[in-house]
């Protein structure tokens, strides 16, 4: 078993996590297969979305809803739900009106491979996939709470809200300082994880403090490790490009933390969402893994 | 009272109709302004994004929850999220990778008044915003089932396979057959405007066949309309760009039919719509003068 003082930013723990995320994965796909359908050339982008990612948003919500005794069917909608979501919010931010990106997860972008259209449309019915997942009746009688938190966490004042603050930021006549950088990197990243890791409390109609309190610090480090990569990472194993903010001068946690610092911050917030699993015991030592992971991984 | 035999392809009732549908608009338009919040540019392009058009979608919402005693405020929230869901396809569908469009109701597009990313990101928050309005506790027992049915009709399966099949039939080696036609069209719009005039009965949990009968007709007399109004109108009055499909060598039911054949259809259309409506009695007159102006509008 790893603990947290045996990692570092540098080492992340092989195992169980690696084979909970893997499985995880297989699991999530094996779901979209059975639950998108569709032949045409539409569902295949959706799929191709979706597929080779982490899927760390969909990871959270089994293990939440683990925690909370879930049934599988309705976690399985749920934690496919949420990288729906995700995977649109890539699509469209990958546009070349928005950040104009050619690889991810050292693949062609969709509107490489197909073209602009079908990435703008491929990423709205992503959106509206996941909705109809939520509206599934086996999701339970927590459906409509799930479905206001995601719409929340994803709309115009969640992850939506936090593009448009990067995208002011770009043009901005001085970079944001630490405060600005934190509010917009929790919206754009911190309401999804903290929609995914506080799902299972939900769908079990249990109190949701602890988890939102270890997604709320997750979240955070998971920016500052996503900052370092970019600084130190490498673009083959990131699957995308990287330095594209040092190069562009934007303000990052690294930037105006500097890398030590950084470095030090991403390990407290891992420490802190460690604490904040301390009711659930030893059932929870996955999402503790999970939090060493996001500060210590390579992509 | 207009009859079904005044009404012809060239003249359109005036009242109670457009009075109806006016009062309707304002009461949708104020609404939003109450729900929506926010005074950053992503709220204002969102707002300028819904307001302005007829809003018939909406209308169709609240026509069918008065026949169905359906309380105001659940009214209100799916008639907003039907106009959202309306308008986030229109500012997308206008983006330059899409149908390029620089004017829609008489005024720029988003992208134009803004830029492509606004567009992209004023798009989705729409969507999300409509998912969001019907996950409302004040819609009532059946918000799950309106989710479920919006995100069907507006989704992979629907309103977006619609458009894809569009753009597919733009490079396609023949123009579509009249068989091929309705189909798009009817994944395209006519699945919104059903999920419109059946959402009433869904919110009442009462029968929604007659609704759905006559929403099938309507839908499809709507789009004839709209052929002919490319053909025929006057871009002034449209709002947008006319003549696009016929100089674009596209087929329509107007290039299928003939100009004579289309308008004829779009009347038998009309008055199937208004039969479907006869369990109802006088209690949708309003619904019939709707099927009447929507094969005589002249925008």
């Amino acid at each position: 078993m790893t603990t947290a003082a045996d990692s570092t930013v540098q080492s992340a723990p092989v195992r169980p996590f690696a084979q909970a995320l893997k499985d995880a994965q297989t699991r999530i796909t094996t779901h979209m297969d059975a639950r998108l359908g569709g032949d045409d050339a539409l569902h295949a982008a959706m799929r191709y979305a979706v597929t080779g990612g982490k899927m760390l948003r969909g990871f959270l919500v089994l293990e939440s809803a683990r925690l909370h005794g879930v049934a599988e069917a309705a976690t399985l909608e749920a934690a496919l739900a949420i990288e729906c979501i995700h995977a649109y919010s890539l699509v469209h931010d990958d546009l070349p009106c928005m950040d104009d990106d050619d690889l991810r997860r050292g693949q062609p972008t969709v509107h490489r491979k197909w073209d602009e259209s079908m990435a703008v449309l491929a990423g709205d019915s992503l959106q509206t996939f996941a909705f109809e997942l939520l509206a599934d009746p086996r999701i339970g009688p927590h459906g409509l709470t799930l479905i206001r938190g995601l719409a929340q966490a994803s709309g115009k004042d969640g992850m939506v809200s936090g593009q448009m603050l990067d995208i002011a930021a770009e043009t901005a006549t001085r970079p944001l300082d630490l405060e600005q950088i934190t509010h917009l990197q929790n919206r754009k990243t911190g309401c999804l994880i903290s929609w995914s890791a506080t799902a299972g409390a939900v769908m079990a109609g249990a109190d949701e403090a602890p988890l939102r309190r270890y997604a709320d610090a997750l979240g955070l480090a998971f920016q500052i490790a996503d900052d370092i990569l970019d600084v130190e990472g490498d673009a083959a194993k990131v699957g995308k490009a990287v330095r594209k903010d040092a190069d562009a001068g934007k303000a990052t946690f690294v930037s105006l933390l500097g890398l030590d610092a950084a470095k030090k911050r991403a390990k407290t917030l891992m420490e802190q969402a460690c604490d904040a699993l301390t009711p659930y015991g030893d059932a929870a030592e996955t999402l503790k893994d999970t939090a060493r992971f996001v500060i210590s991984r390579d992509s």
